[in-house]
């Protein structure tokens, strides 16, 4: 049983309470009230999409690890078993036509029996699937001919459906239309077919669903994309209406941007929809989230937070999901590692002294407010996290647990040496 | 006289009239109707700056040249003589309180004595002047006091009364307004109070006035800049009203950008306002405009083109201005390069066989689509320009006209070698 | 025959004879020789990589052409055919073990036929090929462990034996080694291993061989590379000997990077050994030659014509090829605009007006300096290129040939509609 | 008295003693030799260049602070209260001719009576001081002309006396040197006489002295700047001999570099000789310290303790110091928050289980090295650094000791509300 291996493991973590005492002294003595800031870890959920669970790899090449899941069973079980070690994640994100359920009630069960959710259901028109009618080598939603467009919307709206069996409500979509060479697109033509195809896809939406809408500046297009930037994603939820709304991936902005302004600026609009989590050193690197920019997450969290705690501002619920390919690491110690990275920015975020900042940003005090994010940043908060997910149960140090248990080795034997996630 | 020594020299110009002739023969067996590109290449307009004639400089130094304008009077006659030398200009752009006239009569006389027009008004509130009651240091139309705020919208509405009395119609607004370091903005306080600003001198603008809004990424500030992308302008331009438009900078993106799509979109949005043009290797360079990308110019104005000669397009009217600092060349002969370079750009695309782009567009014929821009940039069209210049009356060679001619080293001898032009 | 067809093509380019004349009488009247400009186009020789003969694609997908070459012997004759339509090329890069030749004799003898000679061979160690002892997941020369590194080495070795067969004399190492994680490398140890292994592969080297250190900044690996720069590549080489030299590809460098100078510089230090062309608008994008950044490709080629004509320098020899991907165009389409470019800006190159140059440079006139640039890049020498074809016996419109005489169709007839190419 | 106002300071830091002895009993658990930390902690000294004392400025503006030094001696009075409260510096770099010294002796009893030294002297060619005979506005060290050069040289001659005779050892070159424009320079022969420059000056080193060579990729110069990377430093001091070190400047790279690796590179080749230390975004932002990427400044002095530690590799000396400019704080808050991040990125890097590390490195567990990093990167160093500070005589929290008493407002009484440090 994976609860007694928790226990056992929680009992072993010798540290762990004279550090999370000693850590909760100094921030008590500080004035923080730190059984809020735990309350408020418990409640993080991340979603952890399908296609995480096995290695990705680059167009050079890639290099499998063994006891990968073979399908969406498989997928669930690893779902599972992080959401038993860390508690971060509640749901999971299906892409059509990787992940389409054969047998949905069975489904149905097994994510009970985890505890989980279908969080969002991603549609893929970047790859042209065998017995495909259109090809969409030249675009899905923004292509020239109306065939292929509506093949794309009506892909997207059988993802809608696939999700609405098993609860899901959240589409999100990411478009990887674009242009290799300058003159290959006509640019407003191009942009105007795109809304025309979302619009339709919006129309069959059902009321209490949300469409995502994806940016990103390059790459697998290497010239433009018909959605590159927040500009163009947020224009594109105007025309559509209010269930559509931005999905930020940490990885898709070009070198240098300043992420956690895009994310403040969209929640003043009322228009962040999600997130996609993860590390990036030079574009879509998808490496485990914080392991490059761990301020950058801090400062994109500070946003959150302060947003949240907002009474001005319309409530916004914010959708979270790891998006990263492991082409390094087991994925499952990756997820872990991001998880607990997500969940350590978060809790800096709550600490920040947000009155005080407030305060010192109003008078144009800089030194001052940059001090407050600073003592919020380098504060050691991996003990209150640990004892958040203590007390709902979880294991104190998760990676470790998974490591030592031999899960992996356990899979390998299961599932096989060689095994290939589905899709990938 | 100018006009004899320009006749001169064209009478010198013994190239000009076979390679005229021999691009126009070649252009003419491929159909092209080569009298209707020299009639578009005739109107072409662009404003030169008031702050362009003289030596710019970087932060580490500034090594300026001689014979540089002292004044507002000086300033026109360079941009006087400028246009007479090329006819690429009809306009100076002025920038307040550098440029604030003391005599409007006489300034207008001598405006209408050199052909020429106020083009935009713009304000700055990136400096402190001499005297003035409340600091930018912390920022202008974003600050967080109201009194700073208030005098900077002033300021922008005494811009337009200084516009007025010269008959522009131009409010060009940039902000240096942001922040150098993590917590000393509250971003989305920080976007309400631009917006709120800003509203009030659109308030105050004339029914037949644009307001511009530039947006920049970084520098003067290099954490965040309050408008620091294209979304961002659009953004605070829905919110102004249909007078309000956006400024592109071609040196104010982020590293790789696809200016030429953003351009694209905002002409798709009818919110392209004005152009600032430069030239540009990393950031703000501030370089001859052509000099570095000539090519991305190329794709520019085959946007620019296409949307002009589009039917279903609502016309827009675009200002275009030239946006560059001279560190190293005398700044009459770099911006009669940068007008070289524009025009030659101009006259590409208009080269471009726009039918047999769009269907190639169409067909997804990508080689084909690419090609037809390839054969219009690699078409020498420089003798072309020259004889729109020519059947225009001016210089065949605006550059070689103005260094042989003297008539640097004629204001070194009036203005002195050590002048220095207002304001920088 | 094709020469039939060539031939044919050749006798309806009714425009080249008048635009050839046209321009060269222009550049004559410049003082140009034309027919010197001529004579050196007609020996640019650009190698072919066996594996740019068939479509790429990226990691998110790939959307195959048809009548791809399906081993050795179709992508030879792929090869031969762009010879024989361009004559630009005059030889093939071989990739170990995708283009281990079954039969040497036959692969002798079918080279001989095409007029196409080995250039460079180059060793793979970023995939792991079936049935290998040890994996290169965590690196090959670099590697941890010895036995990794020995079979890397190995490997090199037999590239090197593969190429002594087919008379190459270039051994091209590109390392995909790098990290993905801080902390996963130990750089300098890392460093050191790498040298120690090229090292015994240099020691393998016969002694009319070049070995090419080729640098890349990332990509496949996200935090580090073992070779990122021009810097690491030119230290080891410094150790190797002289035999090494570095390898320049123009997609492996930072955003911004001059990389003119970087030639430049090589060349100072009597370093440069090759060239991968390739377009790149973002990282490593593959693109065509020249259709992203013209200028750039021009101002390369500035710097290559300047060394060459320095007598002061040491000649050098330099390997040219082209290293691109396709996932939008036909791969010989692709091939042929790439060769087209590449001879545009080397014959521009040929133009610029080195003598003027030199004394503006010397004096600091730096617009005149720029202006000879600038003269040169605009000037048209599509004719001129197309001449030098001509009298060489290819096609005066290589693309249009290929395009319009249906060389893909017969292919895809011969090959079928879903033929892949070996390794890719 | 600033002792008295420094004892009246730590007694009334309550939290201190707490919190230190909190830290030290968790990391005391972990195995940490903690007084070992201490130690080291005690001896890292930074230099304070003479030039940070005042607000910087951008090209667009300054706004002044008050209380600004206004020469020399009231710089080193500002270095010598940087060094009361902190401890982290005992030394100022001087700026020639902005800081020559009118009365030796007194200056070196100044010195003295602060704890303070002369570390480096920097020569500066890259503005023209009044009645200087040649300009810099073409070049300097790089120059065509003889006569200019000869000027620089014998300039960095002189900076090199006044140097001696304030017992500096290190000499500073950083040149401007670049071209605006393609074709401006001439990139081999400028090149070559920047090193036949740097030659000339080598040659008048004293035997005990190291020549600094400094790169930057732009700014001031926005085409080509004459050393722009690492890569080129290091070839000129290869030339040069081995006094010679290349200097990293954190701000001086292009976007996305990992600079903790060629840190490993040049300690790798003994070729490191300093740094300059400031926090940066987009390009030479010149920030505080750790402002912006502390990460990244942790996996440099990750490099930089491993390299000390590294019994294999020679002892190298590598100087450091603070280079940034002031344009929104209170340049010596500004230095103080520096220097504290500087000190947590060194305590971090010091608590790294080193053997851990490398035994992971050998083995490729990728994880684990990654989770040794964050390890150490995560903990809480802040009273340790304090606590180090302490035990010599410091202040425990520098920055609110110099905030809470005023220092700046006595400063302003003293020099004037709008002094202006000499030189900016």
């Amino acid at each position: 049983m994976i609860q007694d291996r928790i226990a056992q493991h929680n009992q072993e973590q010798q540290h762990h309470l004279p550090f999370f005492q000693a850590t909760a002294s100094m921030l008590t003595a500080k004035g923080v009230d730190i059984n809020n800031i735990i309350s408020k870890l418990q409640q993080l959920q991340i979603a952890i999409p399908s296609w995480a669970l096995g290695t990705g790899g680059t167009r050079f090449g890639r290099f499998a690890g063994g006891g990968e899941p073979r399908n969406l069973e498989e997928k669930i079980e690893d779902v599972g078993l992080i959401r038993s070690l860390s508690g971060a994640t509640n749901s999971i994100s299906l892409h059509i036509p990787w992940d389409i359920p054969t047998d949905i009630t069975a489904v149905q069960q097994q994510l009970q029996q985890h505890g989980l959710l279908i969080d969002s259901v991603n549609s893929n028109t970047f790859q042209d699937q065998a017995g495909q009618k259109h090809s969409y080598k030249f675009g899905s939603l923004c292509h020239t001919q109306d065939a292929v467009r509506q093949q794309a919307v009506e892909h997207n709206i059988e993802v809608i459906e696939h999700g609405k069996q098993l609860n899901s409500k959240v589409l999100t979509v990411w478009l990887a239309d674009g242009s290799n060479f300058p003159g290959q697109h006509h640019f407003r033509k191009a942009y105007q077919r795109t809304l025309d195809s979302l619009q339709k896809i919006y129309q069959a939406l059902p009321a209490d669903w949300t469409m995502l809408v994806e940016y990103k500046p390059y790459e697998p297009n290497f010239y433009s994309m018909i959605i590159p930037d927040w500009g163009t994603s947020k224009s594109l939820c105007d025309s559509l209406g209010s269930q559509a709304k931005v999905l930020v991936d940490l990885g898709h902005h070009l070198p240098n941007t300043n992420i956690e302004q895009i994310v403040a600026r969209l929640m003043h609009f009322n228009a962040l929809g999600g997130f996609h989590f993860n590390g990036s050193m030079y574009g879509d690197d998808d490496l485990s989230t914080g392991s490059i920019k761990p301020f950058q997450l801090f400062l994109i969290f500070n946003e959150l937070v302060d947003a949240a705690q907002d009474e001005q501002l319309t409530a916004q619920t914010i959708a979270y999901m790891i998006d990263a390919s492991h082409n390094t690491k087991d994925p499952v110690a990756d997820l872990l590692q991001s998880l607990e990275n997500i969940s350590i920015a978060y809790a800096k975020a709550l600490l920040v002294d947000r009155k005080r900042l407030h305060a010192a940003q109003q008078t144009n005090d800089v030194v001052t407010a940059e001090q407050i994010l600073q003592c919020a940043f380098l504060t050691d908060v991996r003990s209150i996290v640990a004892e958040a997910r203590h007390r709902n149960g979880y294991a104190i140090n998760p990676l470790q647990c998974f490591t030592a248990n031999g899960f992996r080795e356990e899979r390998i034997k299961t599932r096989g040496a060689n095994a290939t996630a589905t899709g990938l």
